[in-house]
């Protein structure tokens, strides 16, 4: 496409006004960008400081209102229906390039696609029936776990299967749709990795990060993570590059990993900022948000290096007292604008440090306060 | 006063909606805070991401709607009207004190309270005629700088007096308003220092800043300047502690000072966020914006430690291509969404490193990039 975006105030369109279009925003504003969003939720948390249409992704019509005089679109969910962004694509720049939201919209597809540039996984089949779910949990064995293939977050649609006798119950429960069965992986620890392509091909990768998920929604991410070995960050990295190459990415990418025996294996990836990611505003030299923004508006990408050691903390369901949180050294707060309800992520914490002695002690004292909300 | 700011999404209002509003706005967005700007210039940069009301300061009616609904009132520049601020604290909290306001807006006044101090200053003298000129070059010596009592800023309503012959011609271009003829100062460097302090009394400084003008507008800063004694530093911030105590202050307050042989003079006060103090948003633990939001809202002040070495550059007029800035490591690009006009302050670039020996070469790259446009 021989269109390139505006070189002075670009208009951006986010689809989708959450918390991560919000910081998207925020970091986008210093490079003298304007955003506007499309969201079904009114009053979404971009909403407080750039204009939001209102409306459904499969409006057409609203499609247009949205496009229009737009000099570029991303998008901040990997849900959003394909048919949405090709119909924006022919309009303006779209990036990520729609090729990456189809991979990822469907684990079968998207662990295919690994399997295709080489990428280890755990084991998969797919799943079609009560008899194909039999035949998978045969091939797989237990314990594993059966998801749907579309529109999973935040562990939403998945069950554990660890004997033959949960069979039954989760077809009864989750049947019906297509499903895939994916081998347990008794890893040690879950890993992230942040990486950024721009439209002339340039990468960069940002430090592993280590996450810890409760109830299936990530609540701690560690950065850079302690005792890694540079192996396994290049591993990492020589995984997130085959992505990015192979569907001629452009924007930033995240890929979760695990770790098994000093090996990574890859779980899934989400073509767009990531909450794992969140650590980069005050932890490293550039942002996962203004990389993205750098990257998908043509601009060289910036330092992903980071600047002391963080940990972040995300706030699901409550809020604690900002006065108790910013009482820590070195603590930042970020609220979403969100009412608070069970589950929900309603801002997060990120600890920066420059030494990484004192971390822990802090991010105790942080949890403490966090905890007693 | 008894009321305080309301804990969850207290709405703020600012008057001034210039890019020290824009940048207080994008520093309280993750405190979960609001915005609403007043300010008689449509457009204004803080309006690309929060309301902004169009409407002169002095419109008793626009306050009135202004004020509607505030939890708490900040300014972004000192030349408010002091009435408009009154009418205001009648309705909400305002912060920085009216008080501050008034000692501000008049040279003579400022440098009278810094003498009430024991703050040493430049000399200077009240001129209110042609005689009372004669007697304040008589009283100071030459050269001198006579300037306007009120309303000066960016080096204007000055007048440089080297000789006697230039004196006429001064008193001709200025005479009519109430002046203020200050000595000379020989300085060594000028300096600044920002500190703040919160409602229950807490006070923080960050380190000094060097700054370097021309034509009377900032141009460079470098922060935490190379070769101070711990000595300065205390000086300094026995100064600032000084003000911000007398004048019961809440907020952040910024002093301009000469160095001359190993001593600090004052020059002149700011009670605000102070373009001095850009460098804070990527090179300080805690920005300058977000201290005077936690100040002004209740809440504890953050930490003011340095992280690594910072410079920061204005972009003055015209603006240079982005993607050669961003090409410079560690170069973070600040744009306040203003059209170019001569001298007009359009945005500024802060570099940021961890290695002091670097930043000089990367600084001249810049230079020679933003020399350009």
């Amino acid at each position: 496409m021989m269109r390139s975006p505006t070189p002075d105030t670009p208009l951006i369109g986010i689809l989708g006004a959450g918390q991560l279009g919000r910081m998207l925003a925020l970091a986008g504003y210093p490079l003298g960008m304007r955003f506007r969003f499309l969201d079904p939720t009114p009053a979404s948390p971009a909403s407080h400081l750039a204009e939001q249409l209102v409306g459904s992704y499969s409006d057409h019509d609203m499609l247009e209102r949205f496009a229009d005089g737009l000099d570029l679109v991303t998008y901040e969910f990997e849900n959003v229906p394909v048919d949405a962004v090709r119909l924006l694509a022919e309009r303006t720049l779209v990036y990520p390039p729609p090729g990456a939201l189809l991979v990822s919209q469907d684990r079968f597809s998207e662990k295919s696609f690994f399997v295709s540039q080489g990428i280890p996984v755990p084991a998969f089949a797919e799943v079609g029936s009560r008899e194909g779910l039999d035949a998978a949990v045969e091939k797989i064995g237990l314990p594993a776990v059966l998801k749907t293939r579309r529109f999973g977050y935040d562990g939403k649609g998945q069950a554990v299967l660890r004997s033959t006798d949960d069979v039954g119950a989760a077809w009864r429960a989750m049947g019906g749709q297509p499903l895939i069965l994916e081998g347990f992986v008794p890893f040690e620890r879950e890993l992230s990795i942040l990486s950024v392509r721009a439209v002339n091909g340039q990468v960069a990768f940002y430090p592993l990060v280590e996450n810890h998920h409760r109830e299936g929604i990530l609540r701690l991410s560690l950065a850079p993570v302690q005792g890694i070995t540079a192996e396994l960050q290049q591993q990492a990295e020589s995984y997130a590059r085959r992505v990015l190459d192979a569907l001629d990415y452009v924007g930033v990418l995240a890929i979760e990993l695990f770790e098994v025996k000093g090996q990574l294996l890859v779980n899934e990836m989400a073509p767009r900022v990531h909450n794992s990611g969140h650590w980069t505003i005050e932890g490293a030299e550039t942002s996962q948000f203004e990389n993205h923004l750098r990257a998908i508006s043509g601009l060289p990408i910036g330092s992903t290096a980071p600047v002391g050691y963080s940990a972040t903390l995300n706030l699901i369901g409550a809020l604690p007292d900002p006065a108790r949180v910013l009482e820590v050294e070195g603590a930042h707060l970020h609220l979403y604008g969100k009412e608070p309800r069970p589950a929900r992520k309603l801002g997060h914490i990120t600890l920066r440090t420059n030494d990484p002695a004192v971390l822990g002690e802090r991010l105790a004292r942080l949890r403490d306060v966090v905890s007693k909300t």
